[in-house]
């Protein structure tokens, strides 16, 4: 197995994941997230949303949190800003409190983007374009979240084809890196493959990153899938926050422990100490009342435990 | 990806994965459950043990068992035998009770080979010389289990050498295939197919099997590093029943349901209709009192119930 020697996680627990937890996590308990993930080694964290409050009660101390957390030298913070409205909310405070990076999003199924946020694929990236433009223009980086690359809850399989042409359109509005993401969690390894080498074609293989939901527990191996492609960006969540609002009984990402696990027992470098981030995922899963999902950090605090 | 372009499933879920569970379960429930994995396609099935009830309470009723079991053409049945007394009283039946294979064990560990039967490798393989003489004169075919073939609970990490080792002395008794166990669910894909390699050595890729715990979560992805080196066999529990008595927190085999999940989403043959398999899960886990551990499981019984 030909593998890359080194990969980074972005942790997107604190917004991918919570933002799909009903229960209220208050500002405090987002920053001390934050704090432990960086303090166990990430060095990229997904940190909130510039949403309505409207529509993700969730993420509306989006600011707060912000504010709030004690930035670490080496590590890059991205915000979520579906729309100019929450980009200049995200910039409207210092500069030392604007995100190193933006989020954009799209759709590799029309029928996602329409129920998700009522337009076609090609119109949700034209209006990003802006957004693009002035992230850019304050030196601010851009990554495009591309959801929906291997299945749809609406129009089941998805063909490669269209993952290519959603990336080209990310890419044409200057959008820098791309997530490619199983948003729903039905992909196996050689369909990732599929989704990843239509986005190859678009795309360095350094500005990539795999996205992957566990639903099917099929996870860790698109990982590997991915891996074995040369990818070595890859987004988790600690303790396996979240799930999808739209796919019953999904579950959240994949649990950034059990990825860890698997790459450090590969031998693959990803600069994190285990330990110290299943402290982290402890500490979020009880803010939440309930036990962490992940399988390695459960094996691992049952050992300690003796 | 090159990979085999069909996969034999064991289920070892009404054998191994009872064995491990506390709750008694009736005759009638076991041959309900062979009934049903047979009915899914299953095309293997390790059925039961023959060992003191002792020491293995829940496997007491073996006979009864393998009396009530109406066969299907083309399945193989097999029961694990821990010595000549336990051969002896799989063959007390009538002939079309026999089992059509019997399994033999040892560790690649001297440690659990020691803590576990009380005796060395090499000790454990010379007693199972005679059980094997004696299947293979009454044409039963013979498989070996190979336990803590990664890591053991009490030495640690384990050599491929002594995988080696003990693939050898199998070959050396008899064993016409072997199992290639990851007993306490830590391993990961590089030290899996080194595993693979070191039994290689002595066995031809079609007599040997991946057997795969998911305690930390890895099974999947072990299964996928061994099937790119050309092993199609695979063990598995439906409804990941069983574990661990020596790994605290281990949790049981791999679920076969995520397995087969995974591998008809690559365009990999088993034979096998996950949905029936999913109701075999839904059945043994209702006797025990609980739900099955198995993610594909789940997620498609909540897009069942729509």
């Amino acid at each position: 197995m030909k593998l890359p020697a080194q990969v980074k996680l972005v942790d997107v627990g604190p917004r991918d994941g919570l933002q799909n937890e009903k229960q209220p996590v208050s500002a405090e308990v987002k920053i001390g997230l934050v704090h432990r993930l960086q303090d166990a080694g990430l060095k990229e964290i997904e940190v909130t949303s510039f949403v309505s409050p409207k529509w993700v009660p969730q993420m509306a101390d989006n600011a707060e949190v912000m504010h709030g957390i004690q930035r670490k030298p080496g590590v890059l913070y991205s915000v979520l800003t579906p729309n100019m409205k929450g980009f200049e909310a995200a910039i409207a405070a210092p500069r030392e409190e604007w995100p190193d990076e933006i989020v954009v999003f799209g759709a590799a199924s029309e029928a996602f983007s329409q129920k998700n946020i009522n337009c076609s694929i090609a119109e949700s990236i034209e209006r990003f374009a802006p957004v693009v433009e002035a992230a850019r223009a304050k030196g601010i980086a851009v990554r495009g979240a591309m959801s929906c690359t291997v299945g749809c809850p609406y129009e089941g399989e998805i063909a490669p084809a269209k993952v290519g042409y959603l990336a080209q359109l990310m890419k044409g509005i200057g959008v820098q890196r791309v997530d490619v993401a199983d948003t729903i969690g039905v992909g196996t390894p050689r369909k990732v493959q599929a989704a990843m080498e239509a986005t190859l074609a678009h795309f360095e293989v350094d500005a990539i990153s795999g996205h992957f939901h566990d639903t099917y527990g099929q996870a860790l191996v698109n990982t590997l899938a991915a891996l074995e492609l040369g990818v070595w960006n890859f987004q988790s969540s600690s303790a396996g926050l979240g799930g999808c609002p739209y796919a019953k009984g999904a579950t959240g990402n994949v649990a950034t422990e059990d990825v860890v696990y698997m790459l450090h027992g590969m031998g693959i470098e990803t600069g994190i100490d285990l330990d110290k981030l299943i402290d982290a995922g402890v500490y979020i899963s009880e803010a939440l009342g309930r036990e962490p999902n992940s399988r390695a950090s459960k094996a691992i605090r049952t050992k300690r435990a003796g």
